[in-house]
């Protein structure tokens, strides 16, 4: 944990247990900050600071600027790579990726964006959040052909996928299922929309959005982030092991997205559409 | 749930469960953005937003300005009310707070910051962030007086506490112990690192800080952010439920923080001090 070694997934610690004499080794996942950097023809400037359990990173900058709405198609996004400057350490090399975008991408924007100055009259709150959504070019997303007892079951089936959790016990998974019901891929994160990010970016970077007929199944709660996320891929249906927030309920409802919390052992409960 | 509705910690919602006719009514936890704006002698601007559950957000915003690095000391921070602009909706004003600082409040110089303009070869690394917190002035903490036996039991006697998770089944608290082991106060939010900026907020306001000998629980994993916050109020211990991370326990041991996990029916893992 010295910052010439690499990054990683877990990292093995030694660590003591209540009322036992001695010492043992355990794991504990990763966590690192992810700086993603754009550039076009202007030269790369910092668009975010996440952090993240370090794996799949080209994939979580990719969904990240796909679920943010700064790429308008597949073809905004150049190229992605880690960063190769040698003046930094194998460590802050690995912490860092480059996205080429064109010049027209939302992106540049963002990054020249003054949005710390601002007009005292401008109001945020949920609903605000949902409209910024549709003006971003979201549209309803179609639903699934998934019945809520298959949905019930996907976290299930996601489960032994979740390889850092079982050596670590500390982080969120999401699946993500085709229309047949297959699980295409799972991705772990110590944040919870950084998993999601990485599955968005995975469908991206393999030419699969919108994903239309799609479920997703998450390994925590569902907040408003899991369901914006969800929506700017197409997905039609998310299931959380978990509770879903108040504004994810209401995200769901308005674009015609299905929402199961609580899915254990079969049975959920189910939040969208309203009934 | 719409926008002229005041917002709420849970909502009353109705819901199917998978398996079973008809519809219950059910609880969901809130969750609204909350912008946190700075005066001074300047005009308000726009600091952060964030994804918070509303209630106590007044301490929200003092601990976020506090355990960020943004005040120099509790006299950098003149007042902090909610936002009573007349032309937003309650919604919106319910979900802005405005926070009056001294002209030379590090709160300042952040909203006048141009961040996303930057050199290419400046890296990031976790070992980066904790000279950053260096830098700003934290030092080590003080190790408290509980034993580790004492703070394994922490997070159970915090549990009939959390009353909005009771409703809804989903979401964080943070809980501070006093040096002699008395509960002083619980905060619950959908965002964990929110949880613990209404507990640093709290000891703000009531002039606590710092929270030499006092130890903060936790509900679910103990991530970088964590430690970060317990360390610019002076904890000494934390106690998480779940998992800390890499970068927790790394941080945790630069400054002398105990940092107990998996605390669970009066048992736990040690992870710092190293062993």
């Amino acid at each position: 944990m010295t910052s010439d070694q690499p990054v990683s997934a877990a990292t093995r610690i030694r660590v003591s247990k209540t009322g036992k004499p001695g010492t043992v080794e355990d794991y504990v996942v990763g966590e690192e900050p992810l700086e993603i950097r754009v550039e076009s023809s202007e030269p790369a400037r910092q668009l975010a600071i996440t952090m993240r359990t370090p794996g799949h990173d080209i994939e979580l900058g990719a969904g990240f600027l796909w679920s943010e709405g700064l790429l308008r198609s597949r073809e905004d996004l150049i190229g992605i790579t880690t960063c190769k400057d040698k003046t930094l350490t194998l460590r802050e090399q690995e912490n860092v990726i480059v996205a080429r975008v064109r010049d027209e991408a939302p992106a540049i924007e963002r990054t020249m964006d003054r949005r710390f100055t601002m007009s005292s009259a401008c109001g945020v709150c949920g609903s605000t959040q949902i409209d910024d959504l549709r003006h971003r070019g979201c549209g309803n997303v179609v639903p699934t052909l998934f019945t809520d007892e298959q949905l019930a079951l996907l976290p299930d089936q996601m489960r032994p996928k979740q390889k850092v959790f079982d050596k670590t016990g500390g982080l969120h998974a999401a699946g993500l299922f085709d229309p047949a019901g297959n699980l295409v891929v799972v991705r772990e994160d110590v944040g919870r929309h950084n998993a999601v990010d990485k599955i968005v970016g995975y469908a991206l970077m393999h030419d699969l959005l919108p994903l239309t007929g799609y479920a997703l199944a998450i390994s925590g709660r569902g907040g408003y982030e899991i369901i914006q996320k969800a929506v700017s891929a197409g997905i039609g249906a998310v299931v959380a092991v978990s509770a879903p927030t108040s504004l994810a309920v209401e995200t769901a409802r308005e674009f015609g997205l299905t929402l199961l919390g609580f899915a254990r052992n079969g049975s959920a409960t189910k939040y969208s559409p309203a009934q």
